[in-house]
């Protein structure tokens, strides 16, 4: 959990590392967003298509910078903003890691903001997903 | 939906036939029941168990089979007994026909009762649940 104080620009946040993606973890994502495109929990759809097999729903994955995001703020802060883009698929099996880095301390009508710069990445240091939070301090 | 008046012992009721079975329908129902089993939706799990890929959830057949009865009850009945045993597995493309014979008509303490034996078969007969249920008209 950050605290304002503590907090510089360019300050590199520990990151947390998910435990390897499952396919049992892809049919309950489906169940729990409704997205039931059968290329994320149909290997032989999946290649019907060109795919090597099923990837991850690109939501899942914001799911976990959510998770990450939620765990800095804790109950110090509030999430104001939240976004991110795509990068490459994520397949059973991978490990994704959630890092960030400190962009941004700023106030603002009396209230303490940190923007911070999201990055989900497999173990290759492959990127899946970058974005962007800003936190607001109690 | 039945009307008691119009029953008779060993007659055949009009059956249901359901949608072929689909991978996406199995995803939906892991959610569905909390029953996650990857014999489901892993076609690669199901194999390494020496299946030829994934099998229906035995109780979404019964789901099936209690459609049915659901449908033959409609406003005029509730269904007081039910149950089910299992036969041939359900795989992805089987299309499962729920039929039912009505087995007994009997009254019981002013009500009227009758008791249906169900079966849950593959086009090509082969019979994947039977069952009984008891209906209770109103």
């Amino acid at each position: 959990m950050l605290e304002y104080k503590e907090l510089k620009e360019g300050q590199v946040l520990e990151p947390l590392t998910k435990e390897p993606v499952t396919k049992v973890q892809l049919v309950q994502y489906a169940g729990a967003s409704g997205d039931f495109n059968p290329l994320h929990t149909d290997d032989e759809f999946a290649k019907s298509i060109g795919m090597n097999g099923v990837i991850a729903h690109g939501m899942l994955v914001m799911g976990f910078l959510g998770e990450y995001v939620m765990k800095l703020a804790g109950t110090n802060a509030e999430t104001t903003r939240f976004r991110m883009r795509f990068g490459a698929m994520t397949r059973p099996g991978d490990v994704i890691t959630c890092s960030a880095v400190v962009k941004e301390l700023y106030e603002e009508a009396g209230k303490k903001y940190v923007s911070l710069s999201l990055t989900a990445a497999k173990s290759s240091e492959e990127t899946v997903g970058s974005g962007q939070a800003v936190l607001k301090f109690y």
